[in-house]
C-alpha cells in the first residue's frame, strides 16, 4: 500500500496516520522525494483503503501488489517525465537521444563529438571517464580530469554530460560537473551506490543488469526513489542469453513492458544491446516501436581509433542517418 | 563453396565437374531444386575459384565459409521472394499478414476469420490442425477432417492456408490441402521432417527452436533447400531465456540479423514470441522495423472462448488496429 | 486424478468407474499398459477419492496435481526398475553403465568397443546408425546395415544396443535389433515418434531437450506411457546457457530433482553434458552422487580418429579409470 | 606474459626488467602482493621468453594467453592453499565446511549456531550483517552491532567469520572483526570494491556473479590479486538459466574448470546454488565429486522462523548428516 500525503500535511498527521497504519499490523517506510512524501506500507492482511483514505494529511491510498511500488504504474497512471534542465525533459511524450563516445579521450574528441551533436539537434552527451572494465589491465578512463574538461566544453555549447559513476566515493567529486548520472549494468544491484544516488538531486539513468530481471531493475529503481531521488530514467541493455551471433540480445520486449508496469521513462541502448555496429540502426528504430523515451548511443569521429570500441560504435555518417530515421519513427508513433 | 550449374549444362558436364572438385580433395553434394542445380563442396584446402569458374557447364562459383550454404547472402546478394501462389509473394520488398486462430475448430470460426481477413486485405490464414501439446492429455487438433473443410472454405475465398506439420506422414495427406506447410518450434530440428520437405513443391515456414541459434536455423533451412525445395520462409518466435515477464523473449535481433545472412524472407511471430496480448501490436511494430518480411499472429472473433489461447490472441479490433499501424510502419520503412 | 484399475477388472467396471468420472464433470483417458491399466482423469472440481475408491474394479485412486500423471512420484512412490532383458535392470537401486562411439563406424570398431566393454564389466553399448547433424552436409550414420552388423556382434558377446532412432517409420525397422530405443535431445518432443514408441514393448531412453524444462522432459515421457509403454529411463544430457567455458551446462540439479518427482530412473550424460573430455570423469561422478542410476558415455579405441567426436569421447583407459571410481562411488550412496 | 621477480632483488633490476619489457613494445603493471612482486606485461609481439629470463632480478617468466594472468594455472600449476589463521587451510588438499544463518539475528542464534559447528568439527561460520536485499523495503542486516557481538562470541569459541561486505568503506570498520570477507554475487563485478580488497591483508571469498562466466569470475579475482592480496577463494552458487524448477542452476561443471584453469581454492554454495532445501545434501556431495575445495552452507536450529529463509537453510539435522556424508565423500576423492 502507498499513502500519499498531502503537500502541507503537518508532522502530527503523518504521525497519526502512521499509527494507523500499525494498528492494522503494517509496518511502514517514510519516503520524502523532492516532489512529495509517501508512506510504503507492508503487510499482509487485506484492509479497506478508505478508512486509510479518510485520515487528514492523506491525499490519496493506493493497494500495489508488485514487489516495486513507487515506481509502478498502479498508484501512478500518468506517465513521469524527467527533468534535466533548460527545459530539456524525457518521458511522458518527450524523447531524447543521447549519444557520445565509449570513453572520454581528449579535448578535440570532445569538441567533434559536440559539434557532431549540435549540427543534429541532439542536447545529450554520453561518454565515460570511470570505466567498468572486466580486466584489471585495461584502461579505466581519464577520470575526474577528463571530466573537468568535458564540463567546461559541454557548459559553452549548452550539452548535458550523462556519465557512469561506479562508486559512493564519487558521487560527490561529480557531482558539480554531471547532469544525468548513469549507473551501470554491473552495478545494477549495487545497493550502497542506489541509495547514495536517491539522496542526489540529479537525473538518474539506471541500466537494466547483464542478466536482471525487468522486476529487478524496478525494485533498483525503488532504491533510488525511496531515498529521496524521483527523477530516474530506466535502461535496456541487451541480456545474456545463449544465442553468440550478436553480443547481448536487446530485449525489446523489456521495453513495451516497462514502459506498462513503470510511470518512469525508458531509454533503449541499441549500441551495447545487440553490440554490432550494422545493426544498431534497426534495433534503435525498433526500440522507438516498443516505446522507448530515448536512446542512447554510441558515436565515434573514427570508432576504429576508439580507445575503446567493442564493435558497435557508430561513425558520424551512419549517426547523422539514424537520427533522421529516428525523427520519422516519432512521427509514426505520434 | 558453391558450385551454380549453367541452366542445360548436360549431366557429361557436371561429371567432369565433381571430378575436378574431388581431384583437389573435396567431397561434394550434387543438389537439384525446383530453381537450379548447385554443387556443394566441403574440403578444407585453400583453392583458386576461377580453375572450377572456366569449367563448361559452371555459372558461377562462390566461397561459402557460413555452416549453412545455399541459404547464405554469401553466394546470392540479392534477396529470395517465395511465391505463394496466384501472385501472392512474400520477401524481397513484398510484405504478407498471415492471421487466424490457434486452432481451427468449426465452420462457424473458420467462416468469421476468413471475413475478417478479407475485411483487412489479408491473403493467408494461419490455423492448427495438427497440435504439438506438451502433455499427452491436451487437445490435439482437429486433424485431416478440420483441414479440408477449412480448405473447401478458403479456397471459395481465396485466402491460402499456412498450418502446422509434425510428421513424414502427414505431408502426403496434407499436401493437397495446403499451401505453406509450417514446422514448429519443437521440430525445427526434426531432420527427417526437413528432408521430406524438402522434396516438396510448397512453400515452407520454418520456425526457429525453443531455444534454437541463428545458425542452426539456417542449417535447418538448408536441409530442406538441399533437398531440392527453395521455398523457404524463416520465422523468429521467441526463444528461452531467464526472464519470465513474459512468455518467450521475441528476439527482434535475430530478424535484423537473418535479414542480412541470408536471403530467404523473414516473418515475426509476436504472438507466441512475446506471448502477452497487450503486448504484441509493439512487438510486431518493432518486428517490421527490424526488417520482417511478414508477420504471423493469433486472431480469435472471441480469444477467451478459444480452444487454445495462452493470452497471446488478439480479437478482431485489435487485430485491425495493429493491421493498420503496420501498413503505416511498412510506408516508413519504404 | 489417476484411477489404478485392478488386474482382472472387467470391461463393465471399468465402463461404471468411467461413468462416474464423467458424472463429476471428470474427462478421462483409458491407458493401458503392458503392466497395467490406468484412468487418467482431468477435471477442476474438488473430488472425495474415495467415493472413487470405493468402486469395483478400482484398485487405487490418486491425486496428481502435477502437469505429469503416470510419470509422477504422487501416485508410485517406490522406485521403477526398468528391465533391459536377461536380468539387467536398472533403477530402484540397480545401476548401469552404457559405453561406446558416437557413432557405429566398422566391424572392428564393434569389435574393438565390445572386447573394452566386456574387460569391465559393462552390459550396454552405445553408438548412432541414425545420428543427428546440424548440417545436411555431415555424415549421417551407418543405417540399418550398421545395426544388423552390430546387432551379430552383440548378441555373440550378451551386450545389450541402444541406439537413437529419430523417426517413426524407423522403428519397424530398427525394432529387433535394438535393446532400448533412445530419444535424442532434438527429438524431446517430436510428440509423433514418442506416441509410437508408446506402443513398442522395449525400453525407452528419453534425453532432456536442449533447452527442455524438467517438467517437458517427464511430460515427453508421459507421452509414452500414456500409450502403453512403462519402460522409460529419463537422461539428463545438459542443457543451454550463456556459459561459453564447456558445450552444455550438465544440470546435476536435474538428476536429483527427476529422482524426486519421478519414480523413473534417471541416466546422466557427461560427455555431451559438460562436452570437454578432460571434465568427463569428476561430471559422471558428480552424477552418481546426485542420485544417477547410470551413466551413458562415449568411448572410442582413439577419439581422435573417430567419425564424429565433438572432443567429448573417452580412450579406453581414461574409460577404464572412470568405471572404477564409479563403483566406489556407488558404493558410498550405498 | 607473468614475469615474476626474484624476492630481493633490487629496484634497479625492476626498472631494468621493466625497460626491456617497453622495448619490445608492452605494457606492464607492477604488482606486489604479501607473497611476492610480478611483472604483468601485456602485448601481442611473440617474443622469446629467454631474453626476459636471463635478467637479473626476474625467478620466472611464464606465457599466460588466459584473460586473467596471476589466478591461471598458466604460471602457477600447483595448487594454492590460502592461510584462514591458527592454521586451518583450504585449498591444496585441505578441506572446509562454513555453516551458518543467512542473517545474523541474535545472541541466541549466535550462541545456538557455534555449539552446532563445534560438534561437528566446523570451524568457520558464516552469516550476513550487511545483506544485499531485491527490495529496499526487505531487513537489510544488524550491521555493525550485530558483527562485533558475533566475533566476541566467535574469538571466545575459537570460531572464524566469514560474512558479506558490500562497499568501500565498510571494509574499514570491518577489518577488525572478520576472518574472511565475502564478495556477493551482485558485486561480482563492483570492481571498486574489489580493488580496495585487493589493499587488504584477509582472504576474500569471491562468489560468481548471477550471470557471470567463469572466465569473469577469474578476471575479477584478479582485480583482487593484482591490487596486492593473494588469497582469494572461489565460489560457485548458481547461475540464472531458463529453468524454473529450482531457484538457481548450480553449475557443477563450473567447479571442475575453475579447479583446472586456476590454482585458487574453489567452494560450493549448495543453498544458494539449487536453493531447495531437500536437495541441497546431494549438490554438496557433487560438489566435492567436481573437486570443490570446501562448502558453503546456510544452516538455522530452525529455519521456519529465520529472518531471511529462501526456502534453502538446513536445520541441524540435516546438517549433521550431510557433514558426516561430505566426510566420506572427501575419503573416495583422497
Amino acid at each position: 500500500m502507498i499513502i500519499q500525503i498531502q503537500k502541507g500535511a503537518t508532522d502530527i498527521e503523518v504521525l497519526h496516520i502512521s499509527e494507523a497504519v500499525q494498528s492494522i499490523g503494517y509496518t511502514y517506510n517514510d519516503i520524502k522525494t523532492q516532489f512529495g512524501r509517501y508512506l510504503i506500507c507492508i503487510g499482509k492482511k487485506e484492509i479497506d483503503l478508505r478508512k486509510i483514505g479518510f485520515l487528514p494529511g492523506v491525499a490519496d491510498v493506493f493497494k500495489v501488489s508488485d514487489a516495486y511500488k513507487l515506481t509502478s504504474t498502479k498508484w501512478k497512471v500518468g506517465k513521469t517525465a524527467v527533468d534535466l534542465g533548460d527545459g530539456i525533459r524525457i518521458g511522458n511524450g518527450e524523447f531524447q537521444i543521447m549519444a557520445g563516445p565509449c570513453s572520454i579521450e581528449s579535448e578535440e574528441q570532445i569538441i567533434s563529438t559536440i559539434e557532431h551533436l549540435k549540427a543534429n539537434g541532439i542536447k545529450i552527451m554520453r561518454g565515460g571517464v570511470y570505466k567498468p572494465r572486466s580486466s584489471p589491465y585495461s584502461f579505466r578512463g581519464l577520470g575526474m580530469d577528463g571530466l573537468k574538461l568535458w564540463y567546461k566544453l559541454a557548459k559553452e555549447n549548452n550539452i548535458k554530460i550523462i556519465t557512469e559513476v561506479m562508486q559512493v566515493s564519487q558521487i560527490a567529486e561529480m557531482h558539480d560537473y554531471v547532469d544525468i548520472f548513469q549507473v551501470g549494468a554491473r552495478n545494477s544491484q549495487n545497493f550502497n551506490l542506489l541509495d547514495e544516488l536517491g539522496r542526489v538531486d540529479k537525473p538518474i539513468l539506471l541500466k537494466r543488469g547483464m542478466s536482471g530481471t525487468i522486476e529487478e531493475l524496478l525494485q533498483s529503481a525503488e532504491y533510488v526513489f525511496s531515498n529521496g531521488n524521483e527523477k530516474i530514467i530506466l535502461c535496456e541493455r541487451g541480456i545474456r542469453t545463449y544465442e553468440t551471433a550478436y553480443r547481448n540480445t536487446m530485449d525489446i520486449n523489456a521495453i513495451t513492458i516497462l514502459k506498462d508496469k513503470s510511470h518512469l521513462p525508458v531509454v533503449a541502448d541499441p549500441s551495447h544491446g545487440v553490440g554490432v555496429r550494422k545493426y544498431v540502426d534497426k534495433i534503435a528504430l525498433a526500440s522507438i516501436m516498443a516505446g522507448a523515451d530515448g536512446v542512447i548511443m554510441e558515436v565515434h569521429e573514427c570508432p576504429q581509433k576508439a580507445f575503446s570500441d567493442g564493435q558497435q560504435t557508430l561513425d558520424y555518417g551512419q549517426s547523422e542517418n539514424l537520427i533522421k530515421k529516428m525523427g520519422k519513427a516519432r512521427e509514426l508513433i505520434a
